[in-house]
């Protein structure tokens, strides 16, 4: 997706590290910054989290009451709160404030299925030419193998590559500078047991404004799951719940972008789909900004719902290393459409100066590459190509 | 490279399996070609390769001396042999046999590494546009962990995407159907022993004729070396051995195909080379098409005693689960720049049909991608890193 290309160039300025029992342990990269407030301590893991000025007035460590009301970032934001809190009515503010929620939220519930306590290392780093982003990432986990949650907030001129991009797609763009906005979350979870399946979601929002002063403006996003195994009703359940997200804004939306997710997710070379689809979507900019938000905001939202339930309920099941060495397969499918298709990892990293680690945290932890693995008819591993090959209509509409 | 471009969808028509007993085993996949001659036994491996007609009159099996005048091919080659025979001046001809001698060669020489007999599995694929090819690949041996040598021979009109790209590279090519002829051998080599450098190679040969009858010609091809961890003796015997193919041919070769090479082999995301070099080159046509092939030739034909003796040298080595993970991670390198960056793998994977087995034979079996993985300074991972930044004139030319 064109907004990974503009997770460009940055330098880390901060990195927290969240250790088992809640010890907000500092790298030696981390640099302090002089307008964040970090409330340190042992006795909640809220502690470390940054606090929202307006909303937190220096939270007593260990009072539940008054950590409700703090909003929940895994990192100070990018845009500083005061213009955050100044322009609470601007699309970009409060986009800003949903990735960062989103980031927090989903985090945070990964964080509770780990057995050992794993927590994400905090990476907050930004881009010279404008902005910055927060790259969440948790690694070697009990549960998860790889989860990587980033948000970026970035701006500037917008790069050729992302105009000719956009033109293809049949934007109509101004010649000379183009000054844009984007702001994005986006997340690759690669769990340990292969009856867990992978997930990624990614939800953003662009404003170009070209000479005239003229500004448009426009939303996408997706998310979608790769199994390993094939199971049905994981399937319809992820399905139904990214429907239930959608129908209330339009009912046409699901049904459109379940195709569109089908179509992109897809491995020419292999003529297959990396996974069960979901939905994807882009150029969103109707009815209305309030209602595509609002749209966008109910997607997001239905990551946790879409996915924890998947991840309770396999994430113990039994496994032997067939499962693994198919699953480390499947992983390197993964890196294919990853590195070869997806147009944002690519334009991302042709770009020059590019943050190459949050771009490529959504690759697995390990990949495999046999010649001529062909499951036979029959296995468990056949059924989930079979699938791949032709993808289902899994609500039966 | 373009070369890979061309090996384009192909059906298996026969798999020979070697085991360790010298016991020629086919698969339920073998379809017996009605011309190909093949001595079975189990005196001596030679026994199993298919003998060229004209050389090789029922050589006894287990006598040496007999066995010596076969020429030695791991497949049928994929033009009839009556019509190699019958056109020896031909440079197609000529092509084809060299690679096929190269790929026994090479083959041969890194199954005599493996201590417990492993052998190459053998695909003879058709391609239904025009021509096919021979994949080999040995997988899982206890020397080499994923070891692909695949020829092609590919004829018929050139596809839209080498036309542009031949023509960006400054071919001047007439409109309309553009019938070609494309031979080369190519091979990834990625051994299990960390302290073992993984080799590339490919050599090829390229034949373009326009609407009025003018005939263009130029080979292409290079060798490179990746090692995880910097030998520099290595290196320097590496360099040298290219240096000597290279020098009776033209003492400017060298040096500006070994620069071409650092320049090619680049992984722009990372400000890093995939390895320590070699030689590389592309569109060479002079000065005339006998002494272009002498020196493709002489090439071809320094890949084993460039290669063979670091192999023999660390395949013992003794080293640890250390090694072996940053041995993973640079897989993962690997992976990148062939994916991403290699313009034969790109173009390849994109033309409808590709047999895309033959083209990613050459991604490792196993490939890691680790969030900020930066090694310290002062390590030997640290050390390879930093002649991966600066590439090094290793003959101190």
């Amino acid at each position: 997706m064109l907004f990974k290309f503009l997770r460009t160039s940055g330098r880390l300025i901060s990195r927290q590290l969240h250790t088992a029992n809640g010890t907000g342990k500092k790298s030696s990269m981390i640099r302090i910054i002089g307008t964040t407030v970090c409330i340190g301590g042992t006795t909640v893991a809220f502690a470390y989290h940054w606090l929202q000025r307006n909303e937190a007035h220096m939270a007593a460590a260990g009072s539940v009451s008054k950590i409700a009301t703090i909003s929940r970032y895994m990192a100070e934001p990018i845009t500083s709160r005061k213009v955050l809190d100044a322009n609470k009515n601007d699309m970009k503010c409060r986009m800003e404030d949903l990735v960062m929620r989103i980031q927090y939220d989903f985090c945070r519930s990964l964080e509770a299925e780990e057995n050992f306590g794993k927590k994400f290392l905090v990476d907050r780093w930004e881009r010279k030419e404008g902005g910055g982003g927060i790259t969440c990432v948790l690694q070697d986990g009990d549960v998860f193998e790889k989860a990587g949650v980033n948000i970026s907030v970035v701006h500037g001129n917008l790069p050729k590559g992302a105009i000719q991009q956009m033109r293809s797609r049949g934007k109509q763009l101004a010649e000379g500078d183009l000054p844009f906005f984007a702001v994005g979350v986006s997340a690759v979870i690669h769990p340990r047991n292969p009856m867990v399946p992978t997930i990624h979601f990614n939800y953003r929002y662009f404003e170009v404004t070209d000479s005239t002063g003229q500004k448009q403006w426009w939303f996408g996003g997706g998310t979608d799951l790769t199994p390993y195994y094939l199971n049905e009703n994981d399937a319809k359940h992820f399905h139904r719940t990214l429907k239930e997200a959608c129908d209330p804004h339009d009912p046409t939306y699901y049904p459109r972008f379940k195709e569109w997710c089908d179509k992109y997710f897809f491995i020419p070379h292999r003529n297959e789909c990396r996974g069960v689809g979901g939905i994807f979507f882009d150029d969103l900019d109707g009815p209305d900004a309030e209602r595509a938000f609002d749209f966008v905001s109910s997607c997001a939202h239905s990551v946790v719902p879409s996915y924890l339930p998947l991840v309770r309920q396999h994430k113990n099941a039994a496994y032997g290393d067939r499962h693994r060495q198919w699953q480390l397969l499947r992983r390197g499918r993964y890196v294919e459409f990853n590195l070869i298709y997806d147009r944002g990892t690519k334009f991302g990293l042709y770009t020059p100066g590019a943050r190459y680690e949050s771009i490529l945290m959504s690759l697995p932890l390990n990949a495999k590459w046999e010649y001529m693995n062909i499951p036979e008819q029959g296995t468990e591993e056949a059924a989930i190509i079979d699938v791949l090959k032709t993808p289902k209509n899994w609500l039966n509409l």
